[in-house]
């Protein structure tokens, strides 16, 4: 009898205090985690337990590489910060599942969701997403520039909060460029935007700015930008501003 | 001197396994518990911790009440199901915080992230927010039903999956028909919806069907919806199927 499973489980923002019972469950039950570089170095090395650390970029293989083990009786945890839901692993390995043979569809796969980072940027600033907001992936590997642009045009015309994940990395310097020129062309009101970089750990950083004072180089890879609806607000305080945005649509 | 704070902590979807350490760090060291009545009902008893639940609606009156009793020295954490920053307690609490006295704005006030319905709900199906996605709370008690209506047209323009909070009460069983009667309208397809019911809990129940299958009565409060987006699949199993949406747009 096969009692390998697969588990693709969200370790946060970065912070051990973030980390559900459940994830560290199943991360005590594993043989084998796999996972992209900097998430499997998050995980404590033990007797039986063997770390699949590869690069990024090669998703697909990954998930091959985790359901091949699966079926073979291992005990697999898939690693992804944040959620593994939301542009993480959980969406390649069902890619991999749908594309593979019929019998890995009899495998246990369980997805253990984990605070994804517009929650933990959120609850570091205030509460930004305090009425209804969208989140849209500024990486465009696997989208055309012109959907995300279509997307960021109706986001801001709908009103939405907007969450951009991955806004800028070294090899895709100019989407971030050009979605704050956008903004600041389509957006009627100075709102604030939120820079939240690597919460939770010791590297985290905050800023918000008016969004005509936003410039590319606030975010890199490891920021998680919310730009406000029109109803977002700030309230000063001598610690630092608190954004958020009210319940109320009037 | 003042050692008094707020916590607005998440409570995750219901399952002790879902709630993060932070989180229950902060109930263990609270003197006051502050919330919904079945959001307080989760809480442990305890010497020296004292339950405030209250009714749904009041939430103002609740975050006057926990500001007051933190300005008076004591540690309160005000509980919410899933993330307080979605929909929850902190929009309301900055709102009161903004609105009251200058003295409260030097209040300890620290949001704690939790698994929010949609997530829960998204690693229970599969991975249905892989891709771009949005979230609106069809309550319309603080919003026109006209902007609600204007969201889901621009969301389903802009192909967002979307996630749909608090989709249908009691008070308020029209809002769910018009909307579904709208997405089957204007989707020109039939894409999955998914209905999560209770989601981690003993009342769990699942449903996928096609868009146009779909009935209000398959919703209630407890209930989180996800309308696919157009490239939202589903991988049949004998299990039960799986919904996702790929990370590619094309």
């Amino acid at each position: 009898m096969n009692e390998g499973w697969i588990a693709i489980a969200g370790l946060g923002p970065g912070s051990e205090a973030m980390i559900t019972p459940q994830v560290s469950d199943a991360l005590a039950r594993a043989t084998d985690i796999v996972g992209y570089i900097p998430y499997v170095a998050r995980i404590a090395p033990r007797d039986g337990l063997t770390l699949h650390a590869t690069d990024n970029r090669v998703e697909i293989d990954r998930a091959i590489h985790a359901l091949t083990m699966a079926a073979d009786g291992r005990r697999v945890v898939i690693v992804s910060s944040g959620d593994p839901g939301v542009f993480a692993m959980a969406a390649a390995l069902f890619e991999a599942l749908e594309a593979g043979p019929q019998a890995w569809r009899a495998l246990t796969i369980d997805v253990l969701p984990g605070i994804t980072a517009m929650l933990a940027a959120s609850a570091r600033a205030g509460a930004p997403l305090g009425h209804d907001f969208c989140a849209i992936n500024l990486s465009d590997n696997l989208k055309p520039w012109d959907m995300i642009e279509k997307r960021l045009r109706l986001a801001v015309e709908a009103d939405f909060a907007i969450a951009l994940y991955n806004p800028r990395s070294k090899a895709r310097p100019e989407g971030f460029e050009k979605t704050l020129r956008l903004l600041q062309q389509i957006c009627c009101d100075d709102r604030p935007i939120l820079f939240a970089r690597a919460v939770s750990t010791p590297h985290e950083a905050l800023r918000i700015v008016p969004l005509t004072q936003a410039t590319p180089d606030m975010a890199d890879m490891r920021t998680l930008v919310i730009i406000g609806s029109s109803r977002t607000r700030l309230i000063e305080r001598a610690a630092g501003p608190i954004l958020y945005t009210p319940r109320s649509a009037a």
